[in-house]
């Protein structure tokens, strides 16, 4: 424990994220947060990224640490900076994302004054949040720091938000703290390895839920020996944080986003074993409809929680099977060739498959036309997979901006839809400004289509007042001068020969490039 | 109370909002919603206006609200819908605006699945509200849209959030509700008044603070017989939700942003009497700095609280002194000339004084750059005149959609700085859809000015992390060309002349404009 008289509150805080490893910080500071930004700016070490919207910095911090696996701090100013940040916040929350999100809030004596940006910061961050705090001194942020990065990072992570008030930061007497040791994750119970297995053997038709770090590369090896030795049936949920997949890797498919595609696919389902899952839900209810996307008389089992550890969950049940080695099946043989002619979901995946640059990091936000997106791509080079894990659209531009922080030696690549994509546009800009290897691929469907579906689902024949509110083509978006106003390049393709070579080249690039996909 | 066992809720509240007057709904609907919306398309009667971000959706119910003096409705999907937008439904709550703002969510019995777009809707929406209430059946989710009008018009006026889950829209059994009584409005206390005559009969050097509804035409020309009378000092606080001023009208300062400039401004004062006001205080608390924008010493009295009848408070003082009627002055000879040459926001000020149009309603979002435009247009053409009420910067551009669209036989002229003008940036698409009279000024300095000047007040010599946090110039951002990327037209001005010459053609045409001022 350093302790240094001169250092203020600030400093303290800056120094102890440092020392916890913390050292890339999203940030759209205000008034407030000024003796933070002058700390940031006399101690060396932290990459500072600036965000024009709080959405931004949120789903970059989010994106980052899926990433990075370890967390980047935010820096948002006061509850109403906070609240727009609140939506990519939750899509992190429900990523299991480590974020130390610190929000610069008012004098803890001027908040009684109740001026004019004073709000609930406290109330508006506790639903996102694992760890909630209101730091109240100079001599313990640093401490406060600490205990935030520890449950940010604590099994299965979260948001930590730190609501830091100013004269917090400009006080004297802050000290730094040490790092805090991880928080002990909890091992699985046996019995409930055994009970999976014994499940496994019943020759039951047994569906295995993954999800979390049961997607990553060794978990899902195992996975696969389990798989290859019974007659189960792997699957993910609808959104996950972060797949590796493609070429050399198992592809598990996931569960369809319609409930009756769900039941259809899931139908004689007799058993669900739960791997880091919660019980699957359908996104929302619909009348005289189940919300299970599985048989209503399956019986749930849990053979790890979310907070266990995943990996070695699934190893000791391939252990307790006596499952073997199981060789995934290597690339295929023949190269695909690129899609030509018309614009369809299936078509795009057929490039992405043919094209998609090694080790590229694929950010998808678009459920209605990126329908073929994921299962057309698992034989695509190596790559991560990130989703929208919160249905809280205006996800991806900021998780892309994020992750190629957090991997600048991998091309991103945004598969984004034009509705989703017009809340967070702002993150064009910080893309241009720290010249990050992003491809954008803007589907220009101008309209919200999923919600035309959902119409049609209702059962009404939509007239004009239903139809416009669903529509975002009167006047249409030009995401090329978008992308120009914020000092991306851009273009447009209107077929797959010139979507295959703006891609092409956007990936040999330097810095983003933005392709409007006009579908 | 009209029943139709063939209604169901979703209908049931459109026809109680249109019943109580409610016929504009801004709108960013999603999947809950559906049945709100086709109950929407299936009854004629509100007018439905499509946000492309829900901060723009918000912003614009605060705007049509303040002009139209009643509330629209919101129409958000589940609780990350509502928090973007709630940074300006706690200006909303800043300004006393009415809104009925209606929040879409997960059906009652689906809440519990844990879906992921669930979310913590009522404790979000709480901190800003008036009122709050969770629809729980298609039967009273009529009376409950009754209640929330009655709420959100209550004096001073509020945001009435009504969270509609979504089985209660689409449930059979909704009764349309007839709208509530209007609430009381307390009386100002006759003690009030006369404690308010006697100090301002004392000779003491008082301030008299008016808010809210006392910044309206009538109420204003009792403050000024009253300090026709008397040597009152009329101020408002800095931020307002509208004032009526121009020609003809009283011009009354307001409390400067800087404390150590409002202390100035108000040095000797010793009484200040709140109308409508809260006690003032400065934006944020400074190291070793009062938080009063008046002497310390100074003693608070009220004449009347935010929730009484301001204009009668002013009118009985009035009479309490004796003040006979008191002529503004007329307006001013020789009719200013619009400025020239270099761009400063003297000069700005000075075009708009020239070629402001008749009933204007001016929004203005710039603390710093535009200084001089609240002093500096005086004595301009009658205009009302909108501010950022709550801090939560991304307020102007919605606010000026929602004003164009009460007042569509007015121009509104939207002063917007580019820092702020970029949160919610989206509401260029809906001017351009809606084809709103909207001339929006749009100041290009690059930066977070206001921000360079609290890190020089921090005592630091800033070094490039804290420069590069306050610039928001690399790259430049290209506002002809974000706006054209939204279908609104627009052109750059880079001298006095240009931009006198764009902003009088802007004036004379239908639907929006924007002007890029480099400044």
């Amino acid at each position: 424990m350093e302790t240094q008289d001169t250092m203020n509150g600030a400093e303290s805080l800056v120094k102890t994220l440092l020392a916890c490893g913390v050292d890339t910080c999203f940030a759209n500071p205000g008034t407030s947060e000024m003796h933070f930004v002058a700390a940031l700016d006399r101690i060396p070490g932290m990459r500072c990224v600036l965000g024009l919207f709080e959405g931004v910095v949120t789903g970059a911090a989010d994106g980052y640490a899926r990433m990075a696996e370890k967390p980047a701090a935010t820096l948002l100013h006061c509850g109403p900076g906070l609240a727009n940040g609140l939506a990519n916040l939750h899509n992190a929350r429900r990523a299991q994302t480590p974020v130390v999100n610190i929000i610069g809030d008012q004098a803890t004596y001027h908040r009684p004054l109740d001026a004019p940006l004073t709000a609930d910061t406290e109330g508006w961050a506790r639903p996102v949040s694992v760890w909630t705090r209101t730091a109240t001194h100079a001599a313990t942020v640093g401490a406060d720091a600490a205990s935030a990065v520890q449950a940010a990072l604590g099994a299965p992570g979260g948001v930590a938000s730190l609501i830091l008030p100013s004269d917090v930061c400009w006080d004297a007497g802050g000290k730094v703290a040490a790092p805090l040791p991880a928080l002990p994750v909890p091992k699985v119970s046996p019995d409930a390895v055994q009970n999976a297995a014994r499940l496994l053997r019943s020759g039951q038709p047994t569906l295995v839920v993954l999800a979390g770090a049961a997607l990553r590369e060794g978990a899902l090896a195992d996975a696969h020996r389990i798989a290859a030795a019974t007659d189960a049936r792997l699957i993910t949920p609808m959104s996950n944080s972060r797949v590796t997949r493609g070429q050399g890797r198992l592809a598990v498919d996931r569960i369809p986003y319609s409930g009756d595609a769900a039941r259809q696919k899931l139908a004689g389902i007799r058993n669900v074993i739960l791997v880091g899952a919660t019980t699957p839900a359908t996104f929302f209810a619909y009348p005289g409809k189940s919300a299970r996307p599985f048989p209503e008389d399956a019986v749930i089992h849990v053979l790890a929680r979310p907070e266990e550890d995943l990996g070695e969950a699934l190893a000791r049940l391939a252990d307790e099977l006596g499952a073997g080695a199981a060789p995934l099946p290597a690339g295929q043989g023949a190269p695909v060739q690129a899609a030509r002619g018309a614009i369809t979901s299936e078509a795009v995946a057929q490039s992405l498959t043919a094209l998609l640059p090694e080790q590229a990091v694929v950010v998808e936000e678009s459920v209605s036309f990126g329908r073929a997106f994921y299962p057309g791509t698992v034989h695509a080079a190596p790559h991560d997979w990130l989703q929208l894990t919160g249905g809280a659209i205006g996800a991806g531009l900021p998780l892309a901006t994020g992750a190629a922080i957090a991997a600048p030696d991998r091309r991103v690549v945004a598969l984004q839809a034009d509705g989703s994509g017009m809340y967070t546009l702002q993150a064009l800009w910080t893309m241009a400004r720290e010249k990050l290897d992003v491809t954008v691929v803007l589907l220009a469907n101008r309209k919200y289509a999923i919600l035309l579906g959902e119409l049609a689902g209702v059962g009404a024949n939509p007239g004009k007042t239903a139809l416009d509110m669903l529509d975002i083509g009167n006047p249409d978006l030009d995401w090329v001068k978008l992308a120009n106003g914020m000092g991306v390049e851009a273009a447009r393709a209107e077929t797959m020969e010139a979507f295959n070579d703006l891609f092409q080249g956007a990936n040999q690039r330097k810095g983003p490039f933005l392709i409007e996909l006009v579908i």
